[in-house]
Parts: C-alpha cells; structure tokens; sequence
C-alpha cells in the first residue's frame, strides 16, 4: 500500500523513499492481511514430511518425533557465523512454549494463552493473529502455555486452555469449526499441539494435578466431530481396571497433555502418558494403576490399544511418561529393528520394539536413587523406603524428573539420542486430601533440598543400543530446552538464562552461542526459506529465527 | 562459579564441558552480582565525553546533545553485513524508552516504571538489578516509563516514576541516597534522565497534565541536597508573572519532563519545556504563558535565568518544547557561530544564537497550518480560527506534533540535522474544566481525523543554515523513534512495527535494516566493547544491540 503523500516540500528522492518504506508501510504488526496460499497440506505431505525439509510440518518435525531436520547449509564448519535473521516478539510475558511450524515460507506461532499468529517465516513480519477468547474463570495446571498447532490442508489447529479443539483457515485465522473435546470446569485443558495423521487429528488433554480421566480422542478434520475415544483409566468393563483400587481409576489422572508419534506402517499411534492421580498418595489407587505413566499404541483408525509398557507402575512422584515417543529404526543386538527410544521423567531410557511394546532396554541416564535397576521385564526394582512422607523423602530424580516435556532429539546421521538431563533430587511429601471436583488433587509436593543452580544439567548423547553416554555438555543447572539435531551434524538447544547454542553432534563440542536474553522452554524447529536454512527458538516472550549471513 | 558434579557415569569429555557451561552456568540472569569497578566518571571525563567514543557517559551522548557518535568502524561499506550481538529481554511488557548509557564495558538500562539493570556490555549478561518501590497510587501522565540514567563517580542516579530522584552504587546497586524533588500525590512525577555536570545533577519533572508547576532543580551529587530551584512559571514577584491571568501561573504546567543540554565555555544549561496548563483551554491563562513552550538558558552554578525563548506562546494544542535542544558550532549567515538547533512539536525548525537566545531562522520542517510564519523575532503569525472548539477543529501539527520528545541527531560530519517528522493533524476539542489537585487538568483533547497509517512520517535531513530538506527517509507512519548519527556517515533510526535501519547520512538512502519484531520508541545510541563498535536499541520489551561479526 502506497501511502498519500502531503509532504511540504517537493525535495523527494524518489529512490530513497522506496526502499525501507515499502515493507515497513505495507503493514503494521497489529494489523490483519492474509498469508499467502500455500499447496494444501494433503495426508501424503504429511506422511512424507522428510521430503520437504524446508517445512515443518508437525510438532515433532516428523511422524517420527526424532526433531531432526535434514537441512545441512548450516554445519560443523560455519555455524560460528550464525546470525539472528529476524525477531518476533510476542505479546504476552508468559512462558512461550511454542515450536513454530512452517508451511511454504508461512510460520505459524503460538503465544499465551491461547493465540495464533502466522507470521512471513522469511522476514517475520505477521500476516494475522487469532485470540481464543476464553471463559473468565478457568482451572489449569502449570501455566497458560501453548505449544504449537498442526496444519492439514488449508487449516491450522489449535488446543485451548479451556480444552477445545479450533481449527483455523490457514490463510485468514478464522475459525472453521470449534469443538469442545472436554468441559473445562473440573480442570481438564489442553495445551499440547495436536497431531494429524489422514483426515483425523489426535489429541490429548491436561489436568493430571485435578483428578481428571486421561484421554486420547480422534477428530474428524472436516467437522471437527469426535470419531473415537481412548482412556487412559480404563473403566469397569475392562480387567486393567483391577490395576485400580476402588473408584480411583476414575480420578485416575494419566493426562495426555503432550503430543504422540505415529508409524505409518504399522498405523500405530504412540501417546505418553502422565502420572496417576492423586500425586503423591498411593495408598487411595493401589495397584499399578494402568495406563498411567505408559506408552500406550494405539490402532489409529479404531483407537483400539494394540500394546502398552508401563515406565513407572503405581507411581508416587509425579513422573509423567509425556515425552514424545521417538521411533527409530537402527539395529539392535545385531538385528535391523523398529524401536522406540523414550528418555523417561523417571530418570531411565528404554528402548522398546514399537511393534510389539517388547521391553529391549533400560539404563539410568541422569541420577536415581528410586529403583535397584530394571528386571527383563523393565519393571522397575524398587528401592525400599522411597515414599514420599509427612517429613519428606529425598529422592532422585526431582520432581521435574531426569528429563521433562521438552524434547529429546534422534539423529540417524550420528545414531545417538540427544536429551537434556537433570541430575537432581526432590524432598518429596505426602499431604492427605480428599478428591473435589475442579480442586487440586496432588496429596503432597515437594521442595529441593539445595539451590536449583547446584545440580547438573547437560546435554547428553546416548548410544540407543547401549544407553551408554557418548559425550556429555553441561549447562545452565535450570535449563529445561528441547534440542534440535541437523544434517549438519549439530545439536542446537537453549539454556535457561537466555543463550541459544550449537553443539557438534559426534563430539558435543560447543561450536556457537549466543545470548538472546530469554529463558528458553521450548524446541528449536528448522525451516528453509527462499533456499537459506534457518532454526528457530522462542526464548522469553520473543521468536528468533536464526540464518547464516547472506 | 564451578558447580558440584554428581554424575553417574565418567564419561565426560572435561574440554566440552568447559565451553558454554563457563559463561552460562557463572550467572542466572535472576542473581545479583557485583559489575567490575571502572575509573571514576570525573566532571572531567564527562566534559570531554567525546574524547571516549566507546562509552555513551550521558543520555543524549554529550552535553551538545548532538547524538553524533565518533565511533566509525561501522560504515556505509559495511553496514549491511550488521548482525544482533546480543539480547536483552526486559521483564515488563511496558514501553521501553530508555537509552542505555556504557561506562568502560558496563552498560546501565532503565526498565519500566523505574528499575535499573546494570549488564555487560560485551555479552549482555546481566550483574544486577534495582527496583525502586513505589507507592500503591501513584498520579501521572502518559505512561511507566523511565528513559535513563546519568552516571558520576562510581553513581547512577536515576529518576523514578514517584518524583525522585535515586543515586545507586554503580558496581552493586545498592542505594546511596533518595531524595524527593517533589510530593508525587499532585501529579508530579520523574521519566526522564538526569544530566550531571560538576558535582551536581540536574533534573526536571513530568505532570503538566495534571497543572504541576514546572521546574529545573540542582541536587548536590554527593548528598542528593538541592542546592537551587527555577520555576518554569515565575511567581509574583516576577515581572513575567503579568504573562499568566489571574493565578493561572501557580497550576500553570510548563512540565520539565526531558533531559537538557549544557553549554562548558558559556557554563549555560539550556532545558525545554513543556505546555501551559490546562492544554486546551488558553481563557483560564489569558497571556503568553512564559516560560512554558520554551528553551530557558540558566546559569549552572545559580540556576539564574540567562535568556529564554517562547516557541509557542499561549499554547492550546500541546506543542512541548521538550525536545532536547541540539548544541552545534557551525556557519551561519557566512559566521562561525554557537547555535541551538530545535525542531519544535510545533512543526518549525528553530536555530537560536545559544549565548544570546536571539532568533535567527525559523522553518517549517513538517506540515503545518496553524501560523503563516515566524516574525523577525521568531513569534508565529497565528492564522485565525485554530483554537480547540467544542465541535473540534483541525489542525496541523498533531497533537504528537511534527515531531516529539523521540531525539533528533547533528552530524558535525555532514552538518545536517535529522529529525523524524511527522505530517499529521488533530481534530482539537475544548472541554470546561476546573483545577483539582491530583486529577487530569487538560481542558479538551484530539482525535485523528484518518486513520494514523494515512499520515506520513519520515527522517528529514535539514540544512541548519536554511532549514532546507536535503533528503528524507518515510517509514512506518506510527513510528517514534529517536535517532543517532555516526562517524562512519550513518543515520539509525527504527519503526513502529518493529524494523531498526541504518540510511546513508549524506543521501538518506537505505543500507540495512533488521526486523527486531518490537515497537522502537527510544533513541540508538552507540558504543565500543573490546574494540568492536555497538549500536544499541530498545524495541519492544528488548535491548538490542548490533556489530560487525567478529
């Protein structure tokens, strides 16, 4: 848009003035103008998501989740001289937890609480933001965070805190259609990108702390209707409802507020699962309390569960199994396998057969002091005296865990898992409490028996046939980052006062940094546009896309 | 600070864990640490300030307020290849306009309402930080803000939202004193940086929207004890006092809500001011309403009225005269003379002999429709019919004038004068109010006729001799920004919707710009660290600074 000129004197360069003048007049950042079309996002885009690396297609980059690009202009050799291309800065002071996507030079961002903005991936200026409104009084754990959306098609889908399902036009940011996937009012909420495999989406929700039923649910993309519904406790008709003492399986927790993976060929779609309910008191769920902190498979069409391996049966300490399952396929004991890799908030890494759950490994990868090791069942062996009490129990991992939501990354260039690991402890306590609806519902809490800057954190490269530590790069003690592998053989990741570093991927040598001045708590993503690679963090309240010089 | 290492494996390359893990894990940005100890900023090094291009001692870079920096290793060759050097993310979402200050690797930020963080300015890394308390219910106008520090000794001293005035120990930040320069509860308040010459520190006050009566106070540095007071609206027993009807003087405004200047040979603080109160409504203040609108010209060491010149007599549009007036010894009329350089809110360029205040050239420099000119004297020619009316009348400038408190810049290198302009207008209301203490006293107010994005605002380039447009430079039409010209013939500035650009300073033609994704609405400044030349913004709630790669 060419503005009207008024100007009082007729001395105009007419060079001059169309230079800077034309992006930066064609649109203000709070104004709406539509993103450019894109090719619809069609199930086979999807499905072959490594084929276009420019994009990122899903949260996890991949139906995979191993959250490698194979993108290599940025590399071992000049990523010392990567620079910040663009900033976004968002609107909002709270945590942003987003992993952009990027469809065809389109990124699509998403702020607290509830927000989408697509913004020009090659220049970070916006196209248009969507706010969810949201009802005044909401119950929700841990933040009002959105991690990213899914797009099929010519949509974009969003979670909301108040636990619906919003899809978007990708173009303009109106709404298609809105689906409520669970009443609010008793603490369920949704913050997790959703998942589109063929014409569904899968999502799960939050709301372990308040006694909510875990779910995952199939939704038709067109209408945005319910098609199937998986829980996490399951009920009466089922026998692993024995693995629940009483009615408890039906405060049972075992949220589902992450996002899961999905092998096309075995149409199995993979969900972590989170901590049964109520937190910290077993006493009132005895039993293993199935499916909690699980992997569970599930048949993508039925929602039928094809297998599930528990990391932490009848847990007391608030280890959520939400880490996104990786699905890898490498050799194993020789053999070529399908595996899933899964660095557990318990502090151990199993490598399972992802087509038949069959439990291959399970090493420590940070500090435990809970379990003696894993029998050849991977069940844990317990180590007496670990529950939490009135006067606490100090006990490895923290309640944050080894590991936490944020993701590890896989890369088939080096075979080596990468994940940020926390070597720490909590005191862990055990407070009676009776369920209400929409109350908190954790019996107990815990407190860190040091400073938080006295533990350990690093990055940590694990051999996934062995579980055994290849190289290790420590950081910020708070850092709680996703990490990013490339073709380039780097491993990107963030800390948590404010610096965004590249690491060598063989040796963990730290080849650049630089501080961006924000905590990062989220994933890196990478994206190409206009033929330049960039990777792309949000740390603080800003989105900064990183590109080599030009 | 090295942490204990509890892992539970050896297998740690020590070289990989010495990298990063050294600078990130030194400091959390939420921790308090000590800046290292720099010479003290004598009464000396600040007269020579230009004598150290790599620190930015003052607010405006220099007594002469020029914003010209000598540091020229970033040049029109180079400049493109500009890149982020570092971050830092301020913890409020409140406009930023402070201009950091650098004293020998240390750079002093303001952050809204009236914090100071102390960071490093080679990294960004933070040492420390100091928020001021402030009362529950605090009375001012337009906005938390704080635009910076003054630095002396081994103080920063700062003006706080509450109308005090803060010396801080510039290595811990602990207090040293806390003066109030006024009672807050009236409508009195503090944004601006203080400027320090000798051992004293001078300083005005914000209010005028709430019939405060201005000032200009002198604190002794060692004690924070005023040493004198001038009172922008004379009392009675002054023969100015006939300029203000009635009592109209004691609720008269004439605000000192900006930063002043300082002429060394002629020992003269020269400091704009603000609009007579009430804003809209001239019959409550029948007269020319001195000193408001006005440069006053004091004596240092008395605070005496030297000279003084009224821009805009009896005002009822709001045209401050705060901007920071530019001192510049240069030709004119074919003599080498001592200037005042001042493009006014109200649209007209002034140069002023700044020993004597005469009147030597007046301009329009944006669009304006209020005056049919300037007299011999320098005194508008009003055009009849532009007064506030009830039903609204329109006139240009706006009422954020042809340009506002943002600064411009003079470069001794080109000897132009550039100042981001604005051709806008306000349709200008009247409505009745009586003074009460504490409540907003402006009589009226404005609206835009057009939408703001229909304006033009742009960087004008002007010849101090003649007020001729050598070049300009439209951007983003909202923006407000400051600017800063260099050595290496650069003029920055930055937009509204969050790009910071650099133009060539003879040509105004466009040479860089990155999208830092923030509102810009303070000034760039600029220092060296290590020997590498910085240019520093605050955009949004960030502060950006930029180099060469290294």
């Amino acid at each position: 848009m060419m503005l009207q000129r008024r100007l009082f004197t007729a001395i105009v360069l007419p060079a001059v003035a169309a230079t800077l003048a034309a992006p930066a007049r064609a649109q203000t950042q709070s104004n709406q103008r539509e993103a450019p079309a894109f090719a619809p996002v069609t199930a086979e885009r999807l499905l072959n998501a490594e084929k276009e690396p420019h994009n990122w297609l899903m949260y996890s980059g991949n139906y995979n989740a191993q959250r490698f690009t194979r993108l290599d202009q940025i590399d071992r050799r000049n990523v010392a001289g990567l620079e910040i291309a663009w900033v976004y800065q968002l609107a909002v002071l709270d945590r942003a937890e987003t992993t952009p996507l990027v469809v065809d030079g389109v990124m699509y961002i998403t702020e607290s609480p509830s927000t989408v903005i697509a913004v020009d991936a090659a220049t970070g200026r916006p196209y248009w933001r969507y706010e969810h409104q949201l009802p005044d009084e909401l119950i929700f754990c841990c933040g009002r965070n959105n991690r990213g959306v899914a797009v099929q098609g010519d949509r974009v889908i969003m979670s909301t805190l108040d636990a619906h399902l919003v899809a978007l036009d990708a173009r303009t940011g109106s709404v298609l259609w809105n689906t409520e996937v669970h009443e609010a009012s008793s603490g369920y909420s949704k913050t997790a990108a959703p998942l589109v495999v063929g014409d569904r989406i899968f999502t799960g929700v939050a709301g372990g702390e308040y006694g909510i039923r875990g779910l995952v649910d199939a939704y038709d993309l067109e209408t945005g209707a319910l098609e199937w519904r998986f829980y996490t406790t399951p009920g009466p008709d089922h026998p692993d409802n024995r693995t629940w003492s009483g009615d408890s399986w039906r405060t049972g927790g075992a949220a589902t507020w992450m996002t899961g993976s999905y092998d096309p060929e075995l149409n199995l779609l993979y969900w972590g699962t989170g901590n049964p309910g109520p937190d910290y008191d077993g006493t009132v769920r005895e039993g293993d309390n199935l499916y909690s902190d699980s992997v569970v498979a599930l048949d993508a069409d039925t929602g039928e569960l094809e297998w599930y391996f528990q990391f932490t049966p009848h847990d007391i300490h608030d280890w959520d199994a939400t880490q996104i399952p990786i699905l890898a396929d490498t050799t194993f004991d020789g053999e070529e396998r399908r595996l899933m890799l899964f660095p557990n908030r318990n502090a151990f890494f199993y490598v399972l057969d992802r087509e038949t759950g069959e439990f291959l490994l399970g090493t420590p990868y940070a500090r435990q002091t809970w379990a003696e090791g894993l029998d050849e069942n991977g069940r844990p062996i317990l180590v007496p005296g670990m529950e939490p009490s009135p006067e606490g129990t100090v006990v490895a991992p923290a309640i944050t865990g080894g590991s936490n939501w944020w993701s590890p990354t896989y890369s088939p260039r080096t075979g080596l898992i990468y994940v940020m690991a926390y070597d720490a402890e909590t005191r862990y306590f055990i407070r009676p409490v009776e369920y209400e609806e929409g109350q908190s519902y954790r019996a107990g809490g815990g407190e860190s028996p040091e400073p938080l800057e006295n533990y350990v954190r690093a990055v940590r490269a694990l051999e996934p046939q062995s579980g055994d530590l290849r190289w290790e790069f420590p950081v910020d003690s708070r850092t709680t980052s996703g990490l990013l592998s490339t073709a380039g053989n780097l491993v990107f990741g963030g800390t948590a006062d404010g610096f965004f570093f590249a690491l060598d991927a063989e040796t963990g040598e730290e080849l650049w940094h630089k501080n961006i001045g924000g905590r990062v708590h989220a994933g890196p993503m990478a994206f190409a546009v206009d033929g330049r690679q960039h990777v792309a963090i949000a740390a603080g309240n800003a989105i900064f896309a990183f590109a080599l010089p030009e």
